[in-house]
């Protein structure tokens, strides 16, 4: 496929990405960067809705995520990786579409209650808050990306950008195309103790861990509880170090380990030495990158900056455009 | 006093200004620019919160409000005049404030629940047009203007700035002054139908009015209505006439017309015909301004151009200062 479609993703830096994120978002960008035209953003503008009262860390976190997404293979040659503050048109272009959203729009938005009431006692219903999938909009139109892959989560505010879409377009003049979603497989990584994979819950395997770090993580993966000795047969549907394996075994050793654990002829310690392995080795090349680009900070100032540059020169082409049609 | 306060002020660009808008608040704005430096603003953006759904007549409304600004005797040696789209910076620091404002601060804003009330029908209840006080307070904030003069009806706005000011600073790092209300006389003038002068109500009297649509306008004023002929005698206070007259004649002709009406000395019509000869004199220079400045764009928009420059300079500067108290 040629690249005649453009794709807008971003990802808010909060602290390390882990194997679930790798799995589950960035590989799937990397595929996406040989097939479309890509921009990928760390969004900090972001992190604010949630994350106003300390940004201590912030600066820190782009770096660390920037890396992260250069080691696991997105390549700046194929897409372009920029920081979302230092396009000043997303602002601009916010404060524009926040005069044609209507406020119950937002209001009714079915992740945003959700969330407030996650987030119950951090002071978070702020403004801006409330206002998120309005930003979220203008990262995307920035771009007049007419793709965005999106979790399952993320639907509710992809219809809604695309309403904001059509309302604009029918208010001014068709400037922007409807956003589709892009829907892909994404692998789901548990985290070592069963759970969904997060930070949060500290049970993740962090993309800058060691082969160390790997090791000891593995090795305290939950595995099929029922298994007390060597002999109790296995039930592998419901073991983590399986479930690890689904994703990054191939398939023959997947089939293979499946058979070895329901009739009770591998141990689990032996099984998690081999996912170690595995994992480890996966990673090398991936580390490898990552020291590489540790010990060269001017390289990934060079790739922001030139990020920046070539995303600057197109959503300043839109808002002129934008500007034009609302005729201010 | 040495210009050692700063003051922000903005007008929204919708049609004409009239002598109620001229003597309210923009002769007040010539005396302020002798005695601090003044930033005056265009808020074309502010325009959208109520009037998104048509924007053709903005830029033209832009043009017409610096030529009647400039008319008036705002000099641009002496303050900054700048159209407020021009400086990206107000929709950043927006941006930036929304994720600390509080949503309930903008909701419990009496303005904002008023105004829905008045506009019911046109659509307006949207997302930025709850956010207007956070786009205000940006516009202040963005050249750390410590004096702002408010008419009553803005009062809450100004403390809702004040408020965003100190949870700013709070929250990172003392970056900006709270404003101060800056109360002055306001000389309020009624339309020629006795009501408040304003565009809506078509009573007004316009900056740009020609002689003959000046004296046509006050012939058509209401005066005391129990003055059926020359010789009953008349009640001043409840005449458009008279009320025109305490703002633009002298105390001394202001007295002796009170006499004159009140033991029916003078007749209507007489009356009128001075006040019209009186406005016509007092609007005459500002007339030949307004003329030369229509005949000349380039210099119109040259005026733009530099007081967009000295704004972006100091509103680039202060974002800077946030972006590094924010740590982003
Ligand atoms: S043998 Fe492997 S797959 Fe089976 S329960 Fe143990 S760790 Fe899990
Ligand atoms: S004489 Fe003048 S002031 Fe008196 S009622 Fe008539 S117009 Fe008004």
């Amino acid at each position: 496929m040629s690249k005649n479609h453009r794709i807008m993703s971003g990802m808010r830096p909060t602290a390390k990405l882990h194997l679930g994120n790798m799995m589950g978002a960035l590989m799937n960008w990397v595929k996406l960067q040989d097939e479309y035209e890509c921009f990928y953003s760390i969004v900090d503008w972001h992190a604010l809705t949630t994350g106003y009262n300390d940004t201590s860390g912030l600066k820190g976190y782009i770096r660390e995520m920037v890396i992260d997404w250069l080691s696991v293979g997105l390549d700046p040659e194929k897409c372009n990786i920029f920081v979302q503050s230092q396009i000043k048109e997303h602002a601009e272009l916010h404060l524009l579409l926040s005069m044609i959203t209507p406020l119950s729009w937002l209001e009714r938005c079915p992740t945003y209650k959700e969330q407030l009431r996650q987030l119950e006692g951090r002071e978070i219903n702020t403004y801006g808050f409330l206002g998120y999938p309005v930003l979220m909009t203008a990262d995307i139109l920035a771009y007049k990306a007419d793709l965005v892959p999106v979790g399952e989560d993320q639907a509710p505010h992809l219809e809604l950008a695309r309403e904001i879409v059509r309302r604009f377009n029918y208010l001014y003049k068709p400037v922007f195309p409807e956003p589709e979603a892009l829907y892909t497989e994404a692998k789901v990584l548990p985290g070592i103790d069963g759970r969904k994979m997060s930070k949060s819950y500290d049970n993740y395997i962090a993309i800058s861990a060691t082969p160390e770090e790997i090791r000891q993580k593995v090795m305290m993966m939950v595995t099929d509880p029922a298994r007390i000795k060597k002999s109790d047969p296995g039930h592998p549907e419901i073991c983590t170090v399986y479930a690890f394996n689904k994703v990054f075994a191939e398939e023959e050793r997947v089939k293979e380990l499946e058979e070895s654990c329901k009739n009770a002829k591998i141990g689990c310690v032996e099984c998690k030495k081999r996912l170690a392995d595995l994992l480890v080795k996966f990673m090398e090349p991936i580390r490898e990158r990552r020291i590489s680009l540790e010990k060269n900070p001017e390289l990934v100032n060079d790739i922001l900056n030139t990020g920046a540059k070539k995303a600057r020169e197109v959503a300043s082409k839109t808002l002129e455009e934008v500007r034009e049609a609302m005729k201010i």
